[in-house]
């Protein structure tokens, strides 16, 4: 066990030692050596999506947090003559639509309740009942409920019907096996502190160079100008702004030690594993899961709160959290319901250790489930 | 001597080992013990910046880096109805035009040559012609340079004319006294890698509440949203989107480390030393600098290439780097130089260390100055 509390959230997450001390050392943002190091995340990152230069595939790393890099997208690649359409199913999906509507796109959204994914087959009504749209965007894993959106699926869709493919697989990529070529994906965001199992600071979006260069000054903002930040990056090896340097250098480790681990494959191996380890555990503690299983992801899961009115929620946390765990609040507009993550470095172990807390926690208060 | 390439360039710079040592422990976003960190630096920069909100001034972190959020201010704060004046000598004044064409603000500019200050008199009388202006920005240390604008006495013709000012401090806020209120500025803009000597990965603005309240729905981003970005932090003490939790816990413990050493003024002594050993060093050694000294300020220098032919700064900054210091290319329009910076955790033995390794490297190259 860790001394460290360990982090069942999703993201920022439980990171190893060697990944944190990667940061030990101060980095010129304009040095070589750092330089080199952006050079080969970025095509590390482009070679997890199974996809290459060569192929046609371009990485560019944006500042911030994960909706950062969103918005990067989202408000760069959509046209003024273009129409978006956002496919959501939870918060994710509807922080995309408040991005849309705050640079006046030209969208529309298609709803699916929290506990349903989306469907390709709606999917595929609705693009035929509006050709105007160009662009589809779609959350992958909605960390809302832990569910899986069938990107695959609506991927081919998409390529049917012609449009622009933008996928936010902020907490599944790395953790799930993904080829964004097969998938037919345009455009693949991701951030620091997911399962590649670095620390917050940046973001990144995977992008077709073709629909990328449709992108060039199309940018609602400056700092969020996907073009820009790419040519800049391919100019110079530099970022346009400052970048967070020691978050970059402990996620150039961080995908050393995802190599090390035996790569994506691997590390879906032991998150499904954590997953499968909750699963049992919290059902023999009588806990029921918000979504149906053939939904929900190994990323992360939502538990409904115990019917014992006895049960607060605060409290339940604060005592795990000085035990050392951290579980995450839930974020479901219709239920109440607690998260626990499966990814970062955590493994089925210290999840046993974290089940053992819970059980502790709830017999001290008296809880039943 | 440290065994670490020391940086003497406008951040991200040197840090001490503890600030970087604050790294070591994973934080979850949503603890408590990372919401009262996030508390005590947005008191503490308030209290640098010797006002608190009991004065009426907010302090508003924002991810990414010093442009992120610059343009956060800019884009919020300047509404539909609104007309602002940019003060531009240099290429962060020129970023801010930028920005305000790219959001299509009612803007205007007034520049001024790289190698001059703005005046307090030129502004008031652009004032006075231009009175549909209601916001001015200035930067207060133009890294493009290194010089100072006299943003005191702007700040007075600002005030005279009812103007909101808004100045850039990025490069020496922390480094030098600046009382927010006595100089009247509404908005001040710096970020975490700078003179307080954390690490990057955020900038932060400190506001004056009144003015920051009108920014409500203004916004031209969702991520850059300064009103919501505040009200977030306020109503919750959380971040709306993923915060750099461990470059936040970096700069906790560099204001530690800053209030240790004796504060701002005791840190403005200390660059102002770094600065004249440098000055002396250099002009010993024959360099010229670009601005004229009493423009110069203390955070940054730039200084001309020598005449001598076989200089090739690319050779000279590699040899320095292999010594272990790092300085910093120009950013002139004019003329071919390059920049030493005096801040970080750098002292003025280091500058010394620095002196001697450029002048082995000039008779190595046999480069006369």
């Amino acid at each position: 066990m860790s001394h460290q509390p360990l982090l069942f959230t999703p993201g920022p997450l439980s990171t190893s030692l060697t990944v944190k001390q990667a940061m030990l050392k101060d980095m010129g943002s304009r040095d070589q050596v750092f330089m080199n190091a952006v050079r080969d995340i970025r095509n590390g990152l482009l070679q997890l999506a199974q996809v290459s230069k060569e192929d046609g595939y371009e990485c560019v790393i944006i500042q911030g947090s994960g909706t950062f890099a969103v918005e990067s997208v989202i408000s760069s690649v959509v046209g003024e003559k273009d129409r978006l359409l956002i496919l959501a199913n939870g918060a994710y999906g509807e922080r995309i639509v408040k991005m849309a509507g705050i640079h006046r796109l030209n969208h529309v959204v298609l709803r699916f309740d929290e506990d349903t994914i989306v469907t390709p087959e709606a999917t595929e009504a609705f693009l035929q009942s509006h050709p105007d749209i160009t662009h589809v965007a779609c959350i992958h894993s909605e960390t809302t409920t832990g569910l899986f959106n069938p990107v695959t699926a609506i991927g081919a869709v998409c390529k049917q019907y012609g449009k622009v493919f933008i996928v936010d697989a902020m907490s599944s990529f790395g953790g799930v096996a993904m080829d964004m070529k097969a998938m037919q994906i345009d455009f693949l965001v991701s951030s620091s502190n997911k399962c590649i199992e670095g620390v917050p600071g940046f973001a990144f979006a995977l992008c077709k160079r073709g629909e990328l260069e449709k992108a060039k000054g199309q940018a609602r903002s400056l700092s969020l100008d996907l073009y820009d930040q790419w040519a800049g990056l391919e100019a110079s090896g530099q970022f346009r702004f400052t970048p967070p340097t020691l978050s970059l250098m402990a996620f150039r480790q961080a995908m050393k030690e995802l190599e090390e681990e035996g790569g994506i494959p691997a590390r879906e191996q032991r998150y499904k594993a954590n997953k499968q380890t909750l699963d049992e555990g919290m059902t023999a503690l009588g806990f029921k899961q918000y979504l149906k299983p053939e939904i929900q992801g190994h990323i992360i899961s939502s538990f409904l709160y115990p019917s014992d009115p006895g049960f607060n929620f605060e409290l339940f946390y604060e005592k795990l959290n000085k035990r050392g765990f951290v579980i995450y609040p839930g974020k479901l507009s219709k239920a109440n319901a607690f998260r626990i993550g499966n990814i970062g470095q955590i493994f089925p172990d210290d999840v046993k250790a974290l089940l053992i807390a819970i059980e502790e926690v709830l017999k001290e208060d008296a809880v039943t489930v």
